[in-house]
């Protein structure tokens, strides 16, 4: 049974999350919620943690970014496989006491403030999810992302083939260089707005460019985990290998940030290498990078000097 | 990034959770699951944790146990709906070092064997979630459950009608007595099985009587937390009264048990008046307890005696 702060948290969630028309017929409030998928349409889940300590602190996150970041998550895997999203539920664990005091109230209502600024922005409506009281000191969320695709054109990350080229969108190593600065000076973050280029605190899934490759792209993933990381999940998955031109990576920051930085929550494609992809897509630069190889191996090439790329995902420094 | 023995544990689930036949047109290993509606069907969806501490404990739960109570969790509510499961989802994190003791990982691969037996006995495939290190020393799971209900079809608990029936599945109280039980003799039950009757360790979620009710109940929700709590929300989503005749209850156990006792599992479920009701559904007994009222009061009769029926449900004592 929950807690009186509970209740009230879920009436609160409850009152702004209102239902809009679209695939949602029935939102937070009953056992379930009920949703009515498009004719010729498969539907697409994927589920993410947000937990404090690994994945957000609140000595540095803003809260509003915590709750970006929550959504951003779920959002980047619809927009991987080119889905349009159609409803989130978050599961929110709140440390005992947590909304007796007016500064986690506060924490609180940044947190979903910032979830639904993205729900809204995406057209993801809120419905449904659960609270409970945390076992520890730790604040713990779980987002699930349901999307809609038209029937069997989702894309997949294991259907990448030799001779297809390989692609990345946005710009490399950002999200990696603001959480250092945001590690070594919190406060100048404090105020920041999802309006603004902030890569790792509010990070823009490419759900549109997602669901534009649909009919441009032969294998899709994003990288979260960080280039390298997430071109070999690619490649094991295809079965296939890949070299990178390093000199063609779109980048601000130093090449390993851009190589193994996590969290850009850019999308890495393939395409074949007939197809005539556009510059931009939606105003975000698309990069061609490399090629797909036969061979299994995974190499990145300086001045036509090539050498294996180890996958060397950014882990979690929180 | 997951961590060595995340992607070991990923690897396993993935190895067992093979994908039968079905709406799951995708599994685990994509950035989403994908799933294909049936014509003329809606979804359905819910979300519940099962934290260490909340929801329960290492020292008193089999690991099997703690694992069927999480899937059972998201079934129940199905059933609350009269939806068929689809798939599931589970993120699961646990405390940093936990797979690297024997002790951890048998706890874990037990806690997968409890969640996949009951998966398998209903048909649920699991198709996916998350992977995490914990923040802290407890075990955190997070279940997501999608069913599939006849195009408006499903049930709600918001459209019982003052003169209709009130009924409730199964025998209640008995949860809350097994729990106390465990709570003082917990290595009694270390070697429980899911195919004894355990109400609180291995309890069976209503998920054919749930699809049978569509046709016959005007309203329904589950009594996870408790039948005076429930009713309550019954009574308040569909803006009635009830009145219950406190001699039909059906219990073994002592009356506060069956009116407050949580996590009996058991469906509350309203009927007109001139519909008639199977005495039991798939061997499970159906009993008539009480009418819905249009006076918004909640009151339970002894002998004639009518009093206010005060919403306390089982606290989590965990």
């Amino acid at each position: 049974m929950p807690h009186t702060g509970e209740l009230d948290l879920i009436r609160s969630i409850r009152a702004r999350a209102a239902t809009p028309p679209g695939a949602l017929r029935l939102g937070i409030g009953d056992d379930c919620a009920v949703l009515r998928p498009l004719a010729n349409h498969d539907i697409l889940v994927t589920t993410d943690f947000s937990l404090e300590g690994r994945h957000f602190r609140r000595d540095w996150h803003p809260a509003a970014s915590a709750g970006h970041r929550c959504l951003a998550r779920g959002l980047s895997d619809l927009a991987a496989m080119g889905a349009k999203p159609i409803a989130a539920f978050l599961s929110l664990a709140l440390p005992a006491g947590t909304l007796r005091k007016a500064a986690g109230r506060q924490w609180v209502e940044g947190f979903i403030d910032g979830l639904l600024g993205l729900a809204k922005a995406t057209g993801t409506p809120l419905a449904g999810g659960d609270t409970s009281t945390a076992p520890g000191d730790h604040i713990l969320a779980d987002i699930v992302l349901l999307g809609s695709a038209p029937r069997g054109k989702e894309l997949h990350r294991s259907t990448a083939y030799p001779g297809d080229a390989l692609y990345v969108t946005g710009i490399l190593g950002g999200a990696a260089a603001e959480l250092e600065a945001l590690s070594n000076h919190p406060k100048r973050f404090s105020r920041s707005s999802p309006t603004d280029n902030h890569p790792h605190l509010y990070p823009q899934p490419r759900l549109a460019i997602g669901q534009r490759l649909r009919t441009l792209a032969t294998a899709a993933i994003d990288i979260s985990d960080g280039l390298s990381t997430d071109l070999a999940h690619l490649c094991e998955e295809s079965n296939v290998g890949a070299i990178i031109d390093a000199a063609t990576l779109p980048r601000i920051e130093a090449e390993h940030l851009a190589l193994h930085g996590g969290e850009d929550y850019e999308l890495l494609f393939t395409a074949k290498a007939s197809t005539k992809l556009p510059k931009r897509i939606g105003g975000i630069p698309i990069t061609h990078i490399g090629t797909i190889t036969k061979n299994r191996a995974i190499l990145i090439s300086h001045s036509g000097n090539e050498t294996p790329l180890v996958p060397a995902g950014w882990e979690h420094q929180l």
